[in-house]
């Protein structure tokens, strides 16, 4: 890229140094969410019309613009930039969790989802919210584990298979143990 | 494969002619669970070590073989050996429906754990077992959509992580509305 950039494109070579030296020294993180922005409230925190009684929790602002592509959720965010990783010296203080847990308490916060990647480093950052915000009166959920839409048995892999059937779905509700898997899901986990 | 066998393995060949003859003439269906087998009732059928309260329903063998692989179901199968697929001219009756059915109400199942495909197909053949069994004291369930074990949000497709915002599980259990996320999910799907 730098020497296409430097034969061909010099024009534009230069404008992108500008655009970047602007973005280095313009862009700060919003107050609320934590994502990248030019004010301290980016548009999405001081939006309406997004459910406040929602908080989804990502690692990173790509993260948080795959959930906005879903169309499937219209609450507010708050964007880690990182996860945990103790061997990296990575630890709470350094993805803002204090702030999230004074955020959740402060705010009218009803549930918070967590959407940390399903690696070890997210289910363990996941772990410790959950744990974290244990003593506050706010649910506290996980994206589902599973199959992907349009996926085959025959292809999937054992561990995600393994864990599709732990966190089987209900589909009937006349059954009088209309919770049963819900619960031994639940309980599963703890 | 036939060029091999004739030019380099023609005595293999022969024993491979004489399994596959065998095969034809002798496997059957066993009688509970649809699956090949060389008697009427297979030895998972047939193994008291096995919960008979649960039943799980797959497409065909193979995926059978999948669920087994990740050791976390012990219960009793169905092998449907297809999906519903009217195009194709696949009705109910193609896949052995009606003894499925006759099974639940005769026997003392008391989950239906539906692990078709995530195809179309699949989700058709799915949804139209959960009508049929609505009459009777069962709990039908679903094995769990989402993202797969180790996936990252940022390489998640849309249709996916939008399943799994719908789908997802609450974690902590401290809070009045313990149920209330398994309920919207259920209420969401019907």
């Amino acid at each position: 890229m730098a020497y296409h950039l430097l034969q061909h494109e010099r024009t534009r070579a230069s404008i992108l140094a500008e655009t970047l030296t602007l973005a280095l020294s313009n862009l700060k993180h919003c107050q609320r969410c934590n994502n990248y922005n030019e004010t301290d409230l980016c548009s999405r925190c001081a939006s309406p019309k997004r459910d406040p009684g929602q908080l989804c929790v990502v690692e990173t602002p790509i993260d948080m613009n795959m959930m906005e592509q879903t169309h499937a959720y219209n609450g507010l965010y708050f964007v880690l930039m990182g996860h945990l990783s103790p061997l990296d010296g990575v630890g709470p203080g350094d993805i803002g969790l204090t702030r999230l847990q004074q955020r959740v308490a402060d705010e009218q916060v009803q549930e918070v989802m967590l959407a940390t990647n399903f690696t070890n480093e997210g289910e363990a950052t996941a772990h410790y919210i959950t744990r974290m915000l244990e003593p506050l009166d706010v649910t506290v959920s996980r994206i589902a584990r599973g199959v992907p839409v349009g996926g085959e048995i025959e292809y999937v892999d054992s561990g995600t298979l393994a864990q599709a059937i732990r966190e089987r779905r209900q589909l009937n509700s006349t059954n009088d143990a209309a919770t049963r898997i819900a619960t031994m899901a639940v309980s599963d986990r703890s």
